[in-house]
């Protein structure tokens, strides 16, 4: 079959064939029909610092799919062939405390697809079958495929109930466009977006959010006056970090109302420093890091949502060719895109 | 001012001239925009036995409403004459253990507007300062008047989240409609509805239910079949049990899945007999008893709605001068209406 | 190897040589160092009608345990030959809602081990490897085979917290005498255990409840009186029903106050009817319906409280050679016996 | 009466004879019995910068006390002549979203007692009747004195439920050996407890903790090798910073297990930088700012936890008369006492 290899340490990926691979064991191989570019995957194309110590070529990378299942490994149960599946990337291990305690999207020793064993950007994958996650044939491929970042999402968003609560998003890449999409249909009162990019809040419009403010043309301070303008000085009830940036960390802390709660999903490059009686102490708030997806509470919220009228069509903004993945990556490069899609 | 009065026991209410009331210290005066009819008005107005328990005559009734603040008492600060008001009708103690730990719903000692002391149903109230909830002039006071009751279906609805979740409404009248409409604004996958009445039905598919299912024409094992089916044999989340009526009960508690939640709030008329471990116990399933509404978390909850574009107009089905008060407590009697509004 | 079989429909059980099980893929062979009686077994050793319909002879039965393991099967690698182990006794499927959410304690399509597969009355028993749970040898084994019936009392006590806080016990059975432990342990501020049984009684004191009340020679009345009087008209905040009669159901809900909790452990016989306005609605309570053990959160708080000083001893009052296993059925019979251990 | 004042910007205070404070409407005179040294008192004694930009003088400081209610303004109903109280020492404004939503400990506009009116190192004090906090006579009134900071301690280790889990507390300080007396009561399952003083972690064992670490003689990579030891290489549940240090406050967030909580309560003196992703956000922990007391559910479960047996004796080593108020203030610079209490 034909895959996108990181062939050995360095810059870019190949697309090679290779063999196909086998079910094993409780596995399943399934047919991949569109897969997505995340973040993750393009500090592995580049090949930065992070990626050097924690990949081991020759890899086939990609952790986010819809696919259908082809062939049943011995065991398999669950699903059956012909069934559109899509999955969840992190391979827990089922026995340390966080699996045992319903929290195994924090499990001590998790594998992931496309990092540490060979992922989805190819013709085929094989999962077991305890990470699929059966999906509709009335969610085409390129929206089922990016479940998993949508999942991301609907965790930050959702750890604490947001209807009839105004809601900050910072980083409108696509885990904020998602998380947009998720507090609207969730009934948000009011959903402040901020990003650097006008393009991504211009796709943050388009997901419904009621403020887009600019933080390249606005200060830190021009932001924070901002918000307490639209919200009467009350502060937000929910912040949810989704760009790592240190300056959009502050807005979040600063904007949150005392008693309130900030989401940290998005991940800073270095340390962050902060005032931490003002920021966090005397407010009284709640902080949560949120990484993964609830295994597997996250799907089935993020499944009725979709049945609520979620709309994550306009964060879908390009598809390829899997051969031509480099102009996907450009595109990540330039932040002017959404979610990218490759077709195998 | 006019009011109306229940004037001596026996059923009925007269239409009377009575003196103006007076604010005293933390009290407001009010003048009375549109108030609105609930179930309780009518037990007081047909004069039932739990009215004849409850109620000293004379007395004017009424509890729910919107007012323009016409007059301030001695230390009132937080509220300015002309603004508009609506008001929680529970009185609180203020120093019982629920009052001091943020449970004044359920207050030891609360007292209830309009039977506790003179209500709404006038054109002039007085009100402690402490239970108003300022409401912004945008809503009209025939919908604002109906915050009251509406908070006790937020609070039913939202006492878990329900944002991609699955949602069973036994009751279609005015708190169940209107939980019908807070559950799908705050993103609910499915909502089923059901009642005896085609009437009431007909309102629920005006607030979006996804299925309103007729507990006339269909016997308790047909509903649990159909909600069977249409929940694929999962059950459903959030069962609200806003009619009473014990079949209903059961259906709730059928159909909830293991490990969801049943909010009760609908009043059965006598004792209701349970299959305890197979409703409850082996189910997992958490039960709430639901009353009044959180102060005042609920009301916020519920500005916030509104701006997440909650739309109870389907609701408000019948509007007439306080004058013809009779043909309001007729139309409850029929259950032909949704909520029903006097304009004083 | 010997075990305690149900040979056939009907009372009683037979102490019979039987074939030695083999651990099959994923299974471990378990030498029982000591197993405790439940009143489950005691339904099935009378053959009441529920073990009728429950129960496909012939079954070794016996479900509280705890061993060494003595043989591993293919696949297995957290458990070790010569390990000490204890077992949830509820095998869950790992496919359905509950289970893939954190809740598979009301796993869909759970099987009980004694009931639906052999169980631990016996010198040997097969077990898969996910349900064992690795006990210190620093546990006496007649202590460490009561932790799955302990894990009830955990669940039930803890599902909320009740550090400082004042506690019920309706029926101080086991699960009930347990019960009292754990509030004991987490610091509840009081603790009141009621029952028929001035032997059982006798045993809560010994387990540090501070008021224990004979409800065989006082009124529901005046016990109701005598739980006012100790809170001084509060009221309790949490009640734990851990005897399933009707008379103490009642108690719990009229005792607790309004916006306590009430959790439901003991099974009725029949239907219980309610006065749910009272009972539950206008109080404003929240009601537990307890099933089995969170997996496996309530192992390990369980381990936890044990580290904390929580003493069980007292109720573990017998302790029999397998083969005397009828007087263990006839102490239960009696009611004059804590738990009851055999030693096969 | 005597009272220690502030008389004007600079260190130090005078033991002055006042006038004697008069109750207005709803509030209560108060003769001091015993009043407590807080470390924000010994900033405004030390007139540190922050003491500098926050009190006006002259002012009476002191704001943790107990008392006999001497005299009742009008209209107060809920104490009597002669009655011991406590007080909470935020006097919170009554209206704010925070205030009317159960979270007045982080109202917008609450004033403290003893910086923004006059305090309790003095003879008498007068409060509003709301922040009294009625306190039986079987507590010494140099023990009640201290349920104020008690109270910190109580929501800093309650915030979630320790019971059967695991605690580490940073800073040995009157606060972190309360939240250790705490965690006892409420029946972790292990604590830990780092300070640099030896002497308090003297104090710290006497508390009970099963582990005193010494931050001064060990690093903290050796600290954090002890604790993963301690644990088994799980770490900790819950994780109490309470000194505000950031080599403790990195331990803290090193130390808890995936999926557990850090309470902050210390206040560091300056910024402090994070590693977001591996302190936080990959941990999936939740992370609570902690600052004061809840209204008033805080206080009921302190005395609850009273009433379980917390024992805060060993934290209460120094009392003096009120006139020598010099050698308190010098022992809490000198770090050689827990709680220091003065008698007026």
């Amino acid at each position: 079959m034909r895959a996108l290899v990181k062939v050995k340490p360095g810059p870019g990926l190949e697309l090679q064939h290779v063999p196909d691979p086998r079910p094993g064991e409780g596995e399943v191989l399934i047919r991949v029909r569109a897969t997505s570019l995340c973040g993750t995957d393009a500090h592995i194309y580049r090949w930065d610092e992070w990626a050097q110590h924690r990949i081991h070529p020759p890899r086939i990378i990609g952790h986010e799919l819809c696919g259908e299942v082809a062939e049943l490994g011995p065991g398999v149960t669950s699903v059956a062939v012909g069934e559109y599946v899509a999955a969840e990337s992190h391979l827990t291990c089922g026995i340390c405390f966080q699996c045992r305690t319903g929290q195994a999207h924090v499990c001590k020793n998790y594998r992931v697809l496309g990092i540490d064993l060979d992922g989805s950007y190819a013709e085929q994958v094989v999962l077991p079958e305890r990470v699929l996650w059966a999906t509709s044939r009335d969610l085409p491929p390129e929206l089922a495929c990016v479940q998993e970042p949508l999942g991301n999402a609907v965790y930050a968003a959702l750890v604490e109930d947001v209807s009839g609560r105004s809601v900050l998003i910072n980083g409108c890449g696509p885990s904020g466009l998602f998380a947009a999409g998720v507090a609207r249909t969730a009934g948000a009162s009011l959903i402040i977006a901020t990003d650097v990019s006008s393009y991504r809040l211009g796709l943050a419009k388009q997901m419904g959010v009621d403020h887009a403010l600019d933080a390249k043309t606005e200060s830190p301070g021009a932001l924070s006056a901002a918000i307490r303008d639209i919200t009467q000085g009350d502060g937000i009830d929910a912040a949810l970090e989704m760009s790592g940036h240190p300056t959009a960390l502050h807005l979040a802390f600063r904007s949150v109302k005392n008693g309130g709660r900030v989401s940290l999903f998005g991940i800073p490059t270095g340390p962050v420093s902060f005032d931490l009686p003002n920021e966090i102490i005397f407010k009284g708030i709640r902080v949560y890091g949120v990484t993964g997806r609830r295994l597997f509470d996250t799907w089935y919220r993020l499944a009725g949502l979709f049945k609520a009228g979620l709309d994550i069509r306009p964060v879908i903004t390009h598809q390829f060719p899997m051969a031509e993945f480099a102009k996907g990556f450009d595109l990540i490069q330039s932040g002017q895109c959404g979610k990218v899609i490759l077709i195998p």
